[in-house]
């Protein structure tokens, strides 16, 4: 018999520990746990409690990092301590750069889509690192602050490889990139583009975009429509959890954070202090997302083993107090965590009858994870290597309480002698210079962009003149914010505003 | 008899101008248009074919700012032309701050919730200028391209403001302030306190808010529980989409944009170049719209009486094609555009049998239009005015594709004779020094973060040496942003890194 793989095991918080120890007296009663070791790890609120403003110990970070895997329960960050969530800090930590959650219709859980007979079998793979999660903010001035949203191409790149390698591995057909390039047309745009650049390698899977507010829309009037998702961080996050309303609630849905080193399999839902430690808590999630950590391991036949009788369970009536109570349930009592698992338990080795059961392939004989070594450092991923870059000017950012016109009378005095025209004066993204409207009602920070004369030609010069230009600025106005404006490959590295 | 109140009129394209003669066939036969006349502009298709990139021309602007209101179909954007929607450009230009939208379970339009007994009545204001919405975009280096999201605490306020106003005069008890502030603490932080000053001076109505992914959860599963929300600008399109598809579609959701100065009334569905031209269009989405017209003009009357024939007819199966066909449509034939206004007009002065009719009040006499002088140049609109600011660093960003160790060591070298020492280094907001993960995927793009070495304090110092730091880092690496650290009253403006 191969030896047992080991995997970081964190209970979590609240009804963590109790469906915790539900899933595992059912992994166990499946056989998994002679084929994996489960090592406890220190997380969550207690290591707030120490001061640990990470939520972790440094022995569980390594342990995390030997292991590869991490299973763990709801965690609480505790507020106010400085502290970030520490499942965002361990997605980021251990570059778990793919959320892949699944969302189905499950028997025995009723829902407004269910009662009309609508079945759901969707999978959301939501980018889990970049975009406005990078939480790069800036209070730039009395009255405005700013968050950048960050989209790199081999980010984009990665997590939309990982959704065409798991549409293939899922015998998914069709899979949609899910953006607002209509408005975030540089960055959406971006992840758009690798999106069809991943795409093409994929020949068999049919690819389709869609504008994010639109397929709110859609999945709300007929969710049916769509396998499969791949959405930048905030709208994954967004439409994720919309789609786990479609299913019954955060309480049916399984997250995994895919990354190349280690991945973390999780119930997203909230740790429920209100009903904690009275044994009454739904462990369906957890169930659900061990499912999904099995399979990851090639435990696939003990997973669908454990998932047939889930849904077995689920199709007799099988329920705990949160769900249910109607439908097939009727008149069947809400059971404890602990009887919840019994159910399915009993019915390991059986299959459902109202809905497929899972294909159950011949028995796994161990775990395997397959990762790369431990990296010596920080990898740089690249996507565009080269690339010819021309300065062409840039843009300059002021904290005053000025009038437009006011500003412009300063900035065209500054920049009298420089290489640099001025050429747009915006507030709030609308262009109030050298046109613009009286009714736009403006704050006090404003855009200045300077661009080359027209004798001058990209190239020309390097940045050096741009910051000359900012210290000139500066003598004078608050410049709380720059950005350096360039052509790559000939192409206007930066937007227009709206109204020019 | 009072002189008509003149409101602008832009038909737009596909669809636009058969359902906007419909609406005013119908607005006629209930009296309005003795009272209000509509002066065409031209907008849309036609004015982005004549080169005008905003979409409309200077007349149409002159138009609309002269009448206050402008009643619009659904108008295309050409891509490509290097125009931005003319939506958005609408809105912006003529600030029109808050984007309200209701959403209504309409009689005889069947949905999964209708079919579930699930009725909704939920008001949605949106935040209309801020957020990403800015469109300002630049690539910082060859592989990540950012996006400024920007939060106005002048801009907030007056949305909120605008959004309890509105809970006030239809009698809405509760509202709640969607947001993402427990990942963009800064920006929704700010949008959220905002709100809850502006409650204050409402004490009548309940004040709550709700983090919005949790929110379009709870929206598909328990949609009734919520009366009236307030969003910043991408969060609310999201929602507001979302919410369109539990009442049946965009084609059943109506919208206003509100300004101080001008309001746009717009179907906000698309121009369906499919069936435009054909008579086949449903118009009920902007004869809804056209009714918060009315209201805002303060025909009240006439909307009442528009909108009980509108439910009476629907509620007997009058339908166009793209609706109905079953329930109490059954059997009944599609409408062509004519008839379903017919059956409207039949109805008027009578009121449905299954759904609350609305109160008919004592009849309008005269339109009116309440609104401020034209002003003389843009406001600068504030709302912290006297705030103490001390420079306490900058942060630099740099375009390399070095290793964050390289990138420490030469930072440290420059900053070593001023009175910066290096802080932090982050990745895609992930620390990277002076402690970080090795499994860190790092991008070509650094944020490096400078404060004052512990010998000096805030105020010492003002703005020139952190100028003078970025003029000697460009001297070796290319500086794609910058941003000034500052304490606003003794707090500091900016955001800790992700693991700091």
């Amino acid at each position: 018999m191969a030896s047992s793989l080991r995997i970081a095991l964190a209970p979590g918080d609240g009804i963590g520990p109790e469906i915790m120890a539900a899933t595992l007296d059912l992994f166990a009663a499946a056989g998994v746990t002679r084929l994996i070791e489960f090592v406890p790890v220190a997380m969550g609120k207690s290591e707030f409690e120490r001061g640990n403003t990470r939520g972790m110990s440094e022995d569980a970070i390594r342990t995390v990092e030997d292991c590869g895997v991490l299973f763990k329960g709801p965690m609480e960050t505790i507020k106010g301590a400085g502290g970030k969530s520490i499942n965002v800090t361990a997605r980021k930590l251990w570059n778990a750069f793919a959320n892949l959650r699944t969302f189905r219709t499950l028997p025995g859980v009723e829902t407004v889509y269910s009662r009309a007979g609508v079945n759901l079998n969707l999978t959301i793979v939501r980018e889990n690192i970049e975009d406005t999660y990078g939480g790069v903010e800036h209070r730039l001035s009395n009255d405005m602050i700013q968050c950048k949203r960050l989209i790199s191409a081999p980010g984009s790149d990665e997590v939309c490889r990982f959704a065409f390698q798991t549409a293939r591995r899922l015998g998914v057909t069709r899979l949609h990139c899910g953006h607002k390039a209509n408005i975030m047309k540089m960055t959406d745009g971006l992840f758009l583009d690798r999106f069809r650049a991943a795409a093409r390698d994929f020949p068999e899977i049919e690819a389709g975009d869609v504008i994010v507010d639109a397929l709110c829309m859609n999945l709300v009037m007929k969710p049916q429509q769509y396998q499969m998702l791949v959405l930048p961080n905030l709208q994954g996050d967004i439409v994720s959890d919309l789609a786990a309303g479609l299913v019954g609630g955060l309480g049916f849905a399984p997250s995994a954070n895919i990354g190349k080193h280690i991945s973390i399999f999780e119930a997203v839902h909230g740790t429920a202090p209100d009903i904690a430690g009275k044994g009454l808590a739904n462990p369906a999630a957890l169930i659900l997302s061990g499912l999904m950590m099995l399979r990851h391991l090639g435990l696939t036949s003990h997973a669908a083993t454990i998932e047939n009788a889930l849904l077995a369970a689920l199709e007799q009536g099988v329920h705990t107090g949160d769900f249910g109570g109607g439908g097939v349930s009727s008149g069947k009592p809400a059971l404890s965590t602990k009887d919840f698992v019994k159910g399915i338990v009993e019915r390991l080795g059986s299959k459902p009858a109202t809905v497929p059961p899972v294909p159950v392939p011949e028995a796994s004989t161990h775990a395997l994870l397959n990762r790369p070594a431990r990296p010596a450092g920080q990898t740089v991923i690249r996507t565009f290597s080269n690339v010819v870059r021309h300065v062409v000017g840039c843009d300059i950012y002021l904290d005053t309480p000025l009038s437009p016109v006011s500003v412009a009378e300063e900035m065209q005095r500054i920049a009298g002698d420089t290489p640099f025209k001025l050429t747009l004066i915006s507030n709030r993204g609308t262009q109030v210079w050298p046109t613009g409207s009286v009714y736009t009602e403006c704050v006090d920070y404003y855009r200045v962009r300077f661009e080359l004369r027209d004798t001058l030609r990209p190239g020309d010069f390097g940045q050096s003149p741009c910051v000359a230009l900012l210290d000139k600025i500066a003598e004078k106005f608050e410049v709380c914010s720059y950005e350096l404006l360039r052509t790559f490959d000939g192409v206007k590295g930066y937007s227009m505003a709206q109204g020019q």
